[in-house]
C-alpha cells in the first residue's frame, strides 16, 4: 500500500474545507459555548506506547466536562431531555434526567470502563462544593456518558482518577473548544478514522427567534464505507484506498451528543430536540449498529428551576411548538458539523499494540467538496 | 417563471437513474413483495377538478393495503414492532402492536380524515371473514396509518368508503407494486415534489443470512431544500430553480414506512429495525418536523404465532443480535430507495383549487448522479 | 346456588357505603366535572334480548364524550399526557397526544369494534363545526378509547352510528355524571360484576394548592378474586359465594381512565399523573392482564395553547415538581373511587345469549366496610 | 409519647403473621433463590454512632449482589428487561439492558452516592475474572441500583469500597436470603418504618406451567399513612399512634425490585413482567412520589444467550403470551410479600445524629390480620 497521506496535514475544521454544511449560520466560536453560560473542560491522558500491559498502558483517554450552568447547576437546575438512538452504552443519571427533565450536575464524557470512577469523583466534588448533599438528605446522580476507546487505550487499566475529573471541571471555560484527540474523546474513532471531541453551533435569524443551538459530541461510531461528509458519500470513495489499513474489527462504536440551547424549551420539547441530533448522526452515515451506544442529551439555559423554594408555581416562557422546526434543522446541522469537526481536527494516533488510527485525509475531502461546489454552481447556472 | 420541466418525462425508478443507493442488492422486484408471502393492493380515487367543494371533490386519495400473511393473518399472526420518529400522526392499532409485538390484521394506508372510515370498513371485512370476532369474545383493532393529502384532495369530504377498502384488500397481489400516485399515496407530496407510494428491497448475501428486507412507504414529508438523493444535496440545487412554484405552506407532512423481512426476528429486534427506517427517512432529508407524523412499522414473516393453541410454549429460531447490523443497513438503504421511488415514479398532479404538484425532474437528478459517479470513478483512479 | 342477592338493591356510590377512600376530600359532585369547564355526555344504546344475531342485537353499548374545554377545544387546546399500563387496547389519537402534549378534540369512549365509526363521526362533526379543517390544510385525529363489551353486546353488529356520537357531544353537561350502565360503559364488566362508567374527584387543601383532580373511567377489567374495595380483599371473600355464576371466560378486559385537573401542569407532568392513575387501577386489583387495554389520559385546563398565533413564545405558570405528590395521591384515590363507583352504581344487566352480569352486592360490601371501620376505631383506642 | 413497642420483638417474615398474601404458593425458601441458579450475597456495613461526621460515619449501608447466572453471566447472558415506575433514581447499565434485553453482569444494590464506587469495583472484578474485557475490545457496563439511606447513614462519606463489593459477590449463595438491615438495604426505610432487603417467591401449579418467580427488593419508599399490608390499610391505623416519632422529612424514597423466573420469556415479556412488579409496589401503598426512584428489573434463566458464537440463529422456547397472566399475578404477589418481608424482618436502627428508625410493630399487624381472617371466615359462613 502506498501511504495515502504521506505528509502530516494541518488540521482544519470542516467548514474551512468548503463542505456544504446547511442553511443556518454558526455562532461566534461555532461551538457549544456559543450558548451563553455553557463551559467545556478537558483532561487528556496520553502516555506510554507499545504492547498492552493492563494497568500500565498505553493510555489514550481522558475526561470532558460540560457545565450547563457554570455558576451553580445544583441549585439552579437547567431543563433537560434526552433520546436513545441505540442504547448499547451508558449515560449514568439518564433515568433521572428523563423523569424530572432537569439537569443538576455537570455532564461528563469518558471511556466505558471509567464511568464508575468518574461518577464517584463527581460525587466527591459535588459533596465538597455543596455541603447540603448527603447531610441534608439530598443526593445527586451525576451524568456520565461513555464510549469505548479500547482499540487505542488500556481501557481496563483504571487510568482515570479523581484528579482528572477535577481538572476537567476546573479548567472548563467558555470560548473556543479544543477538538479531536482531547478529553473523553482522546482515543475515539469514527468511520475508521481518528475522531474524538467535536462541536459546532447555529444561530437562528432574529425572525425565527434568534436562538443559539450548540452541540458537542464524543464521536466513536461507524465504519468507513458509511461516511457521508456534507451529504457526499465520501466513505465509499475512500474505502478502496484505505482497504489495507488495520482497523478495529468489533465496532463497539458509539456517540454521545450534548445539545445546548438558549431557546426557552421544556422537557418534552428537549426530548424532541435530542431526537433530531440522532438524525444528524444518521446523516454522517450511522446505521446505529447493534453494539453502538448512541445517546443524545439536550438542555435549555433559558429557564432555571430552583432546588429550594417556598413557591407553589413558577412562571416560564415556552417556545410555541409550531416554532420548533428551525431549531430542529439547526440541531441536525450542528450535530453533523460537530462530528465532522471531530474527524477533521483529530490527528493520527498510535495506541495499544501499535494500533494506528489514521486521521481523515483533508485534502481528499476538500477536493470532493470543491467538485461538488462546482457542480452546484453549474447547476444553478443551468449548465447541468 | 420559465417552466423548469416543459415536456412530460417518462417516470423511472430511482435505480434506473444511476443514483448511488447503497451496498446491498435489491430483490427480484425491488419491492416489499420480495419478502415471500407479502402482498400489496391499492384503490386509487381520482375524480373532479377545480375549486374545493367539500364533500364533492376534487378527489385525489385512496387506500393501500399490505397483507403481511396473505393466508390468514388473524389466526397466524406475524411478529411485529414499530418506532415513532415524530408522532404528529396516527397508526390506529399501534398501541396493541407495541404491547403484544404481533400483527393480526392487514395494514392500511390512507388520508388522515379517513382513518375512522377505513378502520370501520376493515372491522366489517374481518368480521365477515373470521366469524369468531365479536361472537366469541375476540376483537381486533385494525392497523390504519395516515398522511395528510389536503393540498390536493378534498380530505374532509369523506370520499373513502367501505368498497374502496375491500378493493384494496381484494386486489392485493405479489410481484411488482404500482408506485407514485396510487392508493393511499395518491395525493401525497415529498419535499415539495409529487410523491406517494414507493417501495424497495434488499437481499443480503448468503454469508450474512440471505434474508430479504422490503420497505413500502407512503411518503408525504419535507421541504425542497432538504431533499438529498443518494446523499447528494439535490434539494439545495433545485430550490432556486423552483422558487416560484406554488407549494403547500403548512407542511403537515409525514411518512408511514412499513418494513417486512423474512429474517427470524422477535419484537424488540423489530422495534430496532423500525428505528433504522427512521434513519433512512433522515437520509432523504427529513428533520421530522413538528407537524409531521413519521411512524415506522416492521414485521417478520419467519415466525407465525397461532391465535388458538393449547400449548404452553412455542419454539422459534431467533437471529442472534450480533448479526443484526447488515439488516440495519439494508433497512436504511431500502427506506431511502423506497422514498426516492415514490418521488421518481409519481407524475405531476393537479388537485383542489388547481393546486399543482410537480414531479421530480428526473433529467436533472440523472445529470447530478452522473456527475457524482464520474467524480467517484476519478477518485478511485487517484485523480482527485 | 342460593341466589346471593335476591332483591334488587338501590344503587349507591362507593362513598355512601362507608368504604375507606383515602385522605383527600372529593369536590362538589365527586366527578370529573368538578374540574371547571369539563363536561360529560352519554349516548346509551340498549335494545333487544335473547340469542346473538349479528347485526341485529342484542345491543348493550354506547358512546361517552368528555369535553376538556367546552368552548373550543380545537382552537384553544388543553395540555395533555398519557400512560399505557397494558396496551392491548386502543385510544386512537394517542400517538399525537404523546408527541405534542396537546388535546384538540373531545375524548370519546365506546366499544372496541366501534372505534372507527366513532372516529369517523367525530371527524364529520369537527369538520362541520370548524370549517378550517381539511380546507386550510389542517387536520385532526380524534381521541377514541375502547373496551370490549362482547359478553353482553353484539359488538360486531355496527350499532354505533354518527347520530349517537353527536348525541353524546351535544348532551355533554357539567354537574353530576350518570354512572354505571351508561354511554360507552353500558356493556362493561369489572372483576366479574357489572360496571361501566364511574367518576370521582378530589380537591386539595389550599395549603397544597387547592387544585381539583377529577377522574372518569370506563371500567372493564379483572376477575372476581382480585377485587379490592378500599384496600379490603373483598373479591376473595365473594369468590366462593359466586362460584356458580356464569362469567366471561376470555377476560379481554380493559379500562380507559381520563384524569382532568385545573393544576397548572405541563405534558411531562401529566404523563406522570396518568401513571398514578395506573396505580389506582392496581389498587382495585388489576394485574394488567395480557389481553387488557389499560390506558390512561390526563389533561390540565389551566394553560390553553392557541392553535393560531403570531407569537414566538407563550407564558405559563407551572406547578413546581416538588409539589406534585399530593396530586399523585389524589389521582390514585380518585381513580380507585371512580372504578368503585362504576361497580356500585351499575345494575344487573342481561345481554347477548342471555348472559347475565350481576351487580356488586352492596350490602355485603357495606358490611365488610363496617367491620373494618370498627376494627380501625378499636385500634385507635388501643384495643387491638 | 408512650413508647408504642416497649419490648423488642422477635422478627418474623410476613407470612408467619397470618397476613393474606395471595393465591399462589411460595417456593421452598420463599426467596429469589428459589429460581434455580440465582444467588444472593450481602456485605453489611454498620459502625459508629452519634452526630454525622462526614467521611467518618456513622455508617449504616452496604452492598447486595444478585448473580442471575452463577457460573458465568458474562459469557452466558440471561434474557432481561425492566420498567421504570418513577425514575428519580438510578440503575447504571439499565439503558443497555433495555436495548439488548440481556444481562451480562451481576446486579448490585447500594446507596445513591456509592453507585460510582460500586460500578468501578464491579468493573475491576469482572476484568480480573474475564480477561477478554478491555483487551479484546469488549466492554461491560455493570448493573448498579441505588436508594437513598442518608437519614441513617453518612451517605456522602464514601464508605463503600472495592473490598465490600467483592465480599458481596463472593459470599453470594443459594438457599435462604438474609433480610432486613443487610447489604444495600442496611439503612433503608419504608413507610416510615425500618425496612431494607426483602424477598419472596411463587411457584405456579404444574397446570399453569410450574414456573417459579422470585423477587428481591431493596425497599425505601413511602410514608406511614400509605402503608397497606395484605391490602389492609394498616398505615392509617398506625399513623396516629406514631405521630410523635421523628421521621425523615424529604422522602427521597425509592425501591429497586429484581424479578427472576425460570419461565422461558423473551425481553418484551420481561419488560411486561417488570411492570407488574410496579403494581405490587403500588399495592403496599406507593404513590411513586416525585423524589422516588422506583425501578424494576426482570430476568429469565431459561434461555441463555452466548456471547461468542459462530451461529446465525439460536433456538429458544418462548412462553405463549396468553399464558402470562398467572406469572403476572405471581409477580405482584411476590413483590408485595418481598416488601412486607423487608419491613417485618428489619429491626430498629439508630443512625446518624441519633436518628431512630423503628421497626414495624408486628404484634399490631398480627392482630389486624387476625381480625380480618375472622371476618373473612365469618363472611364465608354467611355470617356477615
Amino acid at each position: 500500500m502506498a501511504d495515502p497521506a504521506p505528509a502530516p496535514e494541518r488540521r482544519l475544521r470542516a467548514r474551512e474545507l468548503g463542505i456544504p454544511l446547511g442553511r443556518y449560520r454558526p455562532g461566534r466560536f461555532n461551538a457549544i459555548t456559543d450558548v451563553a453560560g455553557v463551559k467545556v473542560g478537558h483532561c487528556t491522558l496520553v502516555h506510554g506506547a507499545g504492547p498492552l500491559q493492563p494497568g500500565r498502558g498505553p493510555v489514550r483517554t481522558g475526561v470532558t466536562c460540560i457545565l450547563p450552568n457554570p455558576t451553580n447547576v445544583f441549585e439552579e437546575r437547567v431543563v433537560g431531555g434526552g433520546f436513545i438512538l441505540n442504547g448499547a452504552g451508558e449515560v449514568s443519571g439518564l433515568t433521572q434526567l428523563m423523569e424530572w427533565g432537569l439537569i443538576e450536575t455537570p455532564i461528563f464524557l469518558t471511556n466505558t470502563l471509567s464511568v464508575g470512577a468518574v461518577s464517584d469523583a463527581a460525587v466527591k466534588w459535588m459533596v465538597e462544593r455543596y455541603p447540603g448533599i448527603g447531610g441534608e438528605h439530598d443526593v445527586i446522580i451525576p451524568l456520565v456518558g461513555e464510549c469505548d476507546d479500547s482499540w487505542l487505550n488500556d481501557i481496563a487499566g483504571g487510568h482515570v482518577h479523581e484528579e482528572h475529573v477535577r481538572q476537567a471541571i476546573e479548567t472548563a471555560a467558555d470560548g473556543p473548544v479544543p477538538e479531536g484527540n482531547v478529553g473523553g474523546g482522546t482515543g475515539m474513532i469514527t468511520c475508521d478514522f481518528k475522531a474524538g471531541i467535536g462541536t459546532a453551533s447555529r444561530k437562528l435569524p432574529q425572525a425565527l427567534g434568534g436562538y443559539t443551538v450548540g452541540v458537542l459530541v464524543m464521536s466513536n461510531f461507524g465504519v468507513m464505507r458509511q461516511l457521508r461528509v456534507g451529504g457526499l458519500p465520501v466513505g465509499e470513495l475512500l474505502e478502496p484506498r484505505y482497504a489495507s489499513l488495520p482497523r478495529r474489527v468489533n465496532n463497539y462504536g458509539s456517540i454521545i451528543a450534548v445539545v445546548a440551547t438558549d431557546a426557552p424549551l421544556i422537557t418534552h420539547q428537549l426530548n424532541r430536540l435530542a431526537k433530531r441530533a440522532a438524525l444528524g448522526v444518521g446523516r454522517v452515515g450511522s446505521s446505529a449498529m447493534h453494539g453502538s451506544g448512541e445517546i443524545m442529551l439536550a438542555f435549555s439555559t433559558a429557564n432555571m428551576v430552583p432546588r429550594q423554594t417556598r413557591k407553589m408555581v413558577y412562571r416560564v416562557k415556552i417556545l410555541l411548538d409550531q416554532r420548533l422546526d428551525p431549531l430542529y434543522e439547526a440541531v441536525i446541522e450542528a450535530t453533523e458539523e460537530a462530528i465532522l469537526n471531530a474527524l477533521c481536527m483529530a490527528e493520527d494516533m498510535e495506541g495499544v499494540n501499535g494500533n494506528l488510527s489514521r486521521a481523515l485525509p483533508l485534502h481528499e475531502v476538500r477536493a470532493m467538496a470543491s467538485h461538488w461546489q462546482r457542480l452546484v454552481a453549474g447547476g444553478r447556472r443551468g449548465q447541468d
